[in-house]
């Protein structure tokens, strides 16, 4: 029996147990749901066991448990792959939001409605029956497979990179596969090749001592709000490129062939402004939506916050103000630079009267992988037959952290086959996942391994 | 006896009238003071009646009453002054900051510690006993006197001015006096002719129709907080002057010998700065602080909202933003004009991909009196007998919404006296005000009647 075969077979027997999967509440975020969390936890490796892999195991961290599971019967010189997923899941909050409950999964439209649907246990578990399917059906699989799922993703994997570094040694893999994202459109199988990196920095202006009556002293004294909005607006030009000197230094231009991918993928700026509801989209001259999205770095204003902003008029000239300022960076950009920079920036256009501190929260690196090789290969043509169609190389704007922290680990490349579909409520109520995706999702993994047979 | 020596032979009495005066916690705003705000309208009344004054009465409102009394035994054809104050207080809070109670009136240095002792209570009650002055020693006023004493100063007068136009009858007047404000400098008695007027606007920038993940859109989306910083920058030069079209139009210029008469004045920028704490002064080129403050236009951020807020990094691409944002006005301004133009600019410079509403949120008229008249040198005359000193005219840069209402109502000019002192903390623990000028307040005003005999 092909892998296709057996995957078909059991169809109705995967979804059951994605049901029962997702019936347990393992919100991470939640301690009133730390037994539930757990119990997910040892509902995935009674799993893992019955897929028939070998030293599956709890590893305690200071939160909820990473489940390990491997199966390590390829011949000697096969690759190893490790599969990475999580087994906990976002609030459900708002309840009444939803039209369905949130851990009964409900059937509606080809879709499973049910927190965790798609975020990440539907796309994880499809990674189990694929493995299962050659384990069931061959009884071996071309390359050695560990399973590494975490149960703190959504609570910003305290406890992941910690336990990579002291587990290297086991976890020395030559890819790692990743099904946390989603499909460019409907029924169009997805390679993500690119994320952005991040440098997300906090602004500080400080003015008086302590905030004035904007009456009695407003016309002598430096505005603090005032002068971090002029700060602000330095920071981009009327083309909408930014100015901080040597931002753009180590930017990779994109090639021809990029940009002509790019144009290729089935996408209209139309529907991305009706997606979210602006009276238009904006940016980076010279450049298309996505271009600018996926491949421009950019410098957004995520917070801004000084003085009175209750209800109505209150006559303050506040002592101070903050904005937080995040940039998305490209390859191949250095996030400690661009944090440098952009401080010294910022400092040079403190005004007379005020004192402006600029602190970096956060950064990391941009992501690109070359979508070449044996792995790459074999994905794209497991993905074309499930799908009936060749994949596209999409990439994300955003950032992945957990892909930066394998790739620092291991040095291996992650391989991000998404099998999420747009306006598929992630972290919103009504999460879903398209069932056609999680069978065909099961069956272009498991293809994928007969490819690099 | 001359109404100063009565004045000094009651001088311990009077003070510790006020004394009992300022124990009664009169706080308007917090309902668990209803009892004692009342119980303070009721203490007051009876001092009026005790002081020599009819008609005393309560006037319900749908807030704190408000307490009247009047003599009316001026030769025919002699004017009719209203005295305004407040009996209400400021909240106390926080109360760890206060060195001793804020109830319990306690002298150190020569000042008057207590809750309400410079606002308003003191510089209420030296009028009631310069008037009771004359009625004991001469039995007769040369003029008619009205007080009118509110008990909702600090939650901003719901209930006066519908009560100044139901009883205009009753309390026409030739001018209104008001102790409320603070003298320029430790005794330098001091005459306030010049109040800012104002045009606060909140300006409101909607983007997407809801908050964005910065990643997966940062870079096509327009982002409405560098939307508004880009908007508040440009609403001032590098001069410091306002750019709105027209906005100076209308502003009065300072004449020399205004600018004499400020620089005139005891006052250093340098001690400006100190006092505020700021790492230098700022403002509009071409003028010195103190004409910046008190007569010419300014534009300040109030507050600043959008996004995220709180500790650490979240990557939102807000869906909104908000500005806070006041203008100082001087005369000839019309704030109704400033509101429509200052609208109309940031309506200009709203850019594609976001859509900004403009709201007025209040507005007032600046005010300025010319200090000439038999009022204005009567009072000038008694201040300099009181204080030994002749006094200055200076403006307060704030504006006191309560001229404006008796002006509209009444066409009678304010005469503003204050007997505070800079750094009295008037709304700020360890509020106090000073004996000395406790005493040569209600000497002055006195004087001052004498003086319009």
């Amino acid at each position: 029996m092909s892998v296709t075969d057996y995957l078909r077979q059991n169809r109705q027997k995967h979804l059951d147990e994605l049901f029962d999967f997702v019936r347990i509440p393992s919100v991470s975020a939640k301690s009133e749901h730390r037994d539930d969390t757990r119990r997910a936890a040892e509902w995935l490796a009674d799993r893992m066991r019955e897929a028939g892999l070998t030293a599956v195991e709890l590893i305690a961290t200071t939160g909820h448990p990473i489940v390990l599971g491997e199966w390590r019967g390829a011949p000697a010189g096969a690759p190893t792959f490790v599969v990475y997923g999580h087994y906990d899941v976002q609030p459900a909050e708002p309840l009444e939001e939803w039209k369905s409950e949130p851990f009964e999964p409900t059937v509606r439209d080809g879709r499973l409605y049910a927190r965790g649907s798609v975020d990440d246990k539907g796309q994880l578990y499809l990674h189990l029956k694929a493995v299962q399917a050659h384990l069931e059906t061959n009884g071996t699989l071309p390359v050695n497979v560990v399973f590494v799922v975490e149960g703190e993703e959504e609570v910003g994997s305290p406890n992941l990179e910690r336990f990579l570094e002291a587990n290297a040694e086991r976890l020395r893999c030559d890819a790692v596969m990743i099904s946390d994202t989603t499909m460019f459109a409907p029924g169009l199988p997805s390679i993500t090749i690119g994320l952005r990196g991040m440098a997300y920095m906090e602004v500080r202006v400080q003015g008086p001592a302590v905030d004035l009556h904007s009456g009695a002293y407003g016309g002598a004294v430096v505005n603090p709000a005032n002068a971090l909005a002029r700060i602000v607006a330095q920071l981009h030009d009327a083309d909408g490129r930014i100015t901080i000197p040597g931002f753009y230094d180590r930017v990779a231009a994109l090639t021809d062939a990029e940009r002509a991918q790019i144009a290729g993928l089935p996408f209209t700026e139309e529907g991305l402004r009706e997606e979210v509801g602006a009276p238009a989209l904006g940016g980076e001259k010279g450049f298309g939506a996505l271009e600018r999205i996926w491949a421009r770095p950019t410098l957004d204003v995520n917070g801004l916050l000084s003085g009175y902003t209750g209800e109505g008029a209150k006559t303050v000239l506040p002592s101070k103000a903050m904005a937080k300022v995040s940039m998305r960076l490209v390859p191949d950009q250095d996030h400690r630079e661009v944090e440098r920079i952009f401080t010294d920036f910022v400092q040079s256009l403190a005004p007379a009267g005020v004192t402006v501190t600029v602190e970096a929260l956060h950064g990391g690196a941009a992501w690109y992988a070359q979508p070449e090789g044996p792995i790459f290969d074999a994905a794209s043509r497991a993905l074309a037959r499930a799908f009936g169609k060749e994949p596209v190389f999409i990439r994300e704007g955003g950032s992945i952290p957990i892909v930066e922290v394998f790739r620092k680990q291991f040095g291996a490349p992650a391989v991000l086959i998404g099998f999420g579909l747009p306006g598929e409520n992630a972290h919103a109520p009504n999460e879903w996942m398209s069932i056609d995706n999680y069978q065909r999702g099961a069956e272009a993994i498991a293809l994928m391994y007969e490819e690099l047979a």
